[in-house]
């Protein structure tokens, strides 16, 4: 291939935005050239879109902003085009994703970290080592729409650690039901206004609007064949606590059949996940890093395994009270395998299954 | 009463003693006359015993060392006799409450925040309001051990809240199950060294050592009757966040009648706990306080509701994995019931059950 | 006298009115009987209007919301009249507080914590102990301005601690120069947004806008005598850390007259403070506490010390760059002395002085 | 060159030991041959060594423990020798430093992170860009203490951040005096038992013993010529901040000469250090970072930059207080340009200077 694929950004400006930017970065099949943003920042350089009033420059990774991205032009959402790029990825909130994905998705293919779309029956759900063939739901999601292009979402950042863990077990013994808290990274909120410190400095929040649900829902539509819900029955507790990065998840598992420690730690350190996904430039060497330290996996240690795209897990337990039930804890980097880079190992997949690409043509 | 009750502490300088020292200032009932430590302390004022070689001063609390305190002289704990003592109150850690308060017990009432003894079938463990009645096994304990006075321990600072929010749930439904995580306050692991702050900032540490066997344990021994452990299974995962003060658990709870969460809330919130405890002086108007906001309880705006004696529940929800499944979250202030505060309690308790003091005389 | 002075309060709902909210109550002489707010407020109960969609209930203190208050209906700003009112005071941010204050200013005093009228000629800038007689610019703003109320703002809450400390210095030993960095507590910033927890967890930022410049402005207006500047030279440097309350301030004076470190001690020890101040009801026992202990004050363990009302110093040591140096770390608790509870001292001085009250009549 | 330097690592089990053996993987010249630490470690593999009571495998670093390192046999310090050895690092204590350095530099070159010799007059302190011709002195120490090794301390790592961004203004304006605030990070402190949570969360701690002392003796001794201190006055208030890593300090200096805020800007970016360290391996492309961002530089954005080798510097501003004063705030990693790697780049500008390698022989 001699020439990579162009590929526009929606709500670059924001913090996930600026994730998307830094995933992209010298990425061997895509390149960035459309931002797009609001309208306030329409017409604006990168740059100086992102400048505050008070001269806070808004770049808010520990890797420098980009030179070439710096000087880029944002546009609006609205104006991007299929005849300049060949796929988009979004990282706006739901209430734009919802008005703006389906207009782009008549003839773009929307990969995207918003949840407007996750829940549609014709719309995958996918985290590609886990249910990666569902997206078969594409070709039915076109054809309904009516569109040529498409909408392939992302689950939770809660949800993607979880299901992970979850594939082995599922794949093994069986999966009947997932007792699981949370303790999740304050960047999961973004940082307009995100969390205040306030709230979290010595505390824990015991509460996030909406998340339970999500990992309810979502963690049964990953698990289930393209299409149709797994039956397994999932409870959770959603908290935040100061933490950075990286989602820490407290999980319970009702086995279909009996195993032990050692046999569920195999699983996991085994699992090799979707065939497809294994050589995919964003893959990391193994999905699941299985810990022997009882005191990890910890979210500051062990986020950026593999470049944040490996789920850890330790203190794999026998549980006393569930059916041939185990616990463990995981973490699960929420702003990379659970967002923007998740977002483009996705991308990855969908274009080595010929949704796009050069293949295409 | 025209008199106090000579009490001696030992473990004084550490910070669970120094929780002792702020938990009895100005008690009705109680007063502190002996002061024991280390060898290395014994001897000194108690204020000299507190200060480190590069000058810190040593005391802990945001209150102030009191000046009567101060002045001390602190003692070695084998010193600690009948004759000038009609309590003793145990801040020790359990490898020396092993050897030192069976000594002392020897003759004197012994209410102990250490481990060691909380198994021992003739040694109650008790949380006054949930089963203050286990006091009946002193008697045995006295007879058992031919001494004439006893070790009553109080129970793990996370067994506390969470046996607490169970024992309404108890009366009103029964319990068959409980699984909790935790996500524990630094401040129950004391001060040298305690948690490293390079350990906790921005990180959750996923393991208490023996944390988890002590909840599972003692939830059973304070749940049954006196000597006899309740059927009810446990299974907890004890993590560490970076909170100062107060323990924050996420329940999930079996209940033998199905209950809605209305009915649960009403059970909670109308419990009054063993009778004889309802006027004892360090008592909360309410044992547990029910919120409605689902954002609460959180540790750091909760903790110190009554002074930290009463346990603040919230976010109670319907579980779907659970027979009968009810889960919630709760905040109890482990160094205040969890801690000193709660030993001050059931020694409050025992004084009027008539196990020491005037009226035994 | 037999009443209390009805108080109104513009900016209710936010923070820093619930900080007011907190210091009125159970006052001596004042009596929350008006609460105002934004229009999106006004109409509803203030419990209501606290409410947020998402169900948090919006009440921020540990201390719970006064029933009393829970229920009282919520008022616009501009229909507070002194038909109805003795005093108001002022919680609203200095945008707001530039067009409502002077037109409740008209007929009643105006007790503010913003900055929008701190710089006039005419307006006090008043720490009751360090400069209460700056009041006798009131008359002079009354007559300027043709109004029957007036305003009295309290200064920027950095700016407090300070100049607190250099109170007895100047008395005692006159101070040529200033040069502090101070470490703010993010509570300081409010809550909507305030500072984001992604800001600073595990971080220190730099820089807080203007804060620089009103601690330079405000230092010099309030140790020169009423209407004039003290040439005094103030330069510094103000960062945010991950404190909740209390802003910690290093500072280093340069005194006209050589003094020890005792003498320096001594001089904050024994101030008094303004004769007029002392018997105030909010007043501390002692305006600053010196502290022995190398390690204190500390933001956690003194901010508290009498009510939050007292001025905590250690490290207090000669310095060897500037002439006659001295240097000293202070901790100021910046929501109590540094906000409401020092706007509540600055009306109970007022009334004291007959700017208001019975003796107005 | 074809085979790297042979190195020993005193102190290789604690933190700082750790931060040496990541900072010398996959080094071009220099690698780890010798792991010594106490007795009670030797003859474990190193990560038996590591391995705690409870179970914790010891490692603190989020890069993984190297597998080649893991199975080396540790060794006590003592048992070093040139015969298998050309140089040693030192990562001890400072008591353990004053007693085993001495022994090790009798043959070999000893590069210590240490205190404990920093202050004798025959021992340079040096900042390879800043004083790197301080080596000098190394040929009289050899002399005067008839040794064939020799001890190189790198300085205090507050110190050091201070000194390089004093290195261009000294030589573009002269510099008279200096005053500084530390804002530090808890690694700093190490972690056994390194800065309890419980006295930093929410907190700031206004004094970290003997480090204002150091940072006052140090940098008169790295600014001035090789065996002589500067005449720069330096006074500094050092405190410790909840931050994980990276110091940040506000620092006043008093120029010789007149200088604007660009000039000053200008100096610091066009600084290039000492001719001979440009090309060192671990020495970053820039020394000094200049940001225009008035809320950076902030430790958690910046002290990762050039990994962790450059000192970011922002919010360049005038002084009114001293003399030529400028003021401005610096982010130094202390754990790596202030700790391992900044050793190891001291021992790349030896090596290259001819002190050890294959030009000795």
């Amino acid at each position: 291939m001699t020439s990579k694929l162009r590929c526009g950004l929606i709500g670059a400006t924001g913090l996930a935005g600026q994730q998307f930017i830094s995933a992209l970065q010298n990425h061997p099949y895509f390149k960035l050239t459309a931002l797009a943003a609001s309208p306030r920042s329409a017409g604006k350089s990168y740059a100086d879109a992102l400048k505050a009033p008070n001269g806070m420059m808004g770049w808010f990774l520990t890797e420098p902003l980009p030179a070439e991205i710096a000087k880029m032009t944002v546009v609006a959402g609205a104006e991007l085009t299929s005849k300049d790029l060949d796929l988009v990825f979004s990282a706006v909130e739901a209430d734009v994703a919802r008005e703006l994905e389906p207009k782009l998705a008549k003839d773009l293919p929307v990969i995207s970290a918003a949840s407007a779309f996750r829940y549609d029956d014709d719309v995958p759900l996918i985290i590609p080592p886990v249910n990666g063939d569902h997206s078969s739901l594409i070709r039915a999601q076109q054809k309904a729409r009516n569109i040529k292009g498409f909408i392939a979402p992302i689950p939770n950042c809660t949800t993607t650690g979880l299901a992970i863990t979850l594939a082995p077990l599922e794949a093994a013994f069986g999966v009947q039901a997932v007792m699981m808290t949370s303790m999740q990274a304050v960047s999961g909120a973004g940082r307009s206004p995100g969390v205040a410190a306030l709230d979290i400095v010595d505390n824990v929040v015991p509460h996030i609007s909406k998340e339970e649900h999500k990992v309810e829902v979502e963690t049964k539509k990953i698990l289930g064949p393209a299409g149709k819900d797994h039956p397994v029955r999932v409870s959770s507790t959603c908290t935040r606590v100061a933490v950075l990065e990286g989602h820490t998840e407290a999980a319970w598992v009702s086995l279909k059949k009996k195993a032990t420690v050692q046999e569920v730690a195999a699983a996991m350190r085994e699992w090799k996940g979707l065939e497809a996904t294994r050589n995919l430039p964003s893959a990391p060497p193994r999905w699941i890093e299985v810990l022997d330290d009882p005191f990890r996996p910890q979210p500051r240690l062990d986020r950026d395994v593999h470049g944040g795209m490996a789920t850890s897990v330790g203190r794999i337990r026998e549980d006393t009270v569930l059916e041939n039930g185990v616990k463990y804890v995981l973490v699960s980097h929420n702003t990379k395998m659970g967002a923007a880079k998740g977002a483009v190992l996705l991308a990855e997949l969908l274009r080595a299954q010929g949704f796009f690409g050069p293949q295409t043509a």
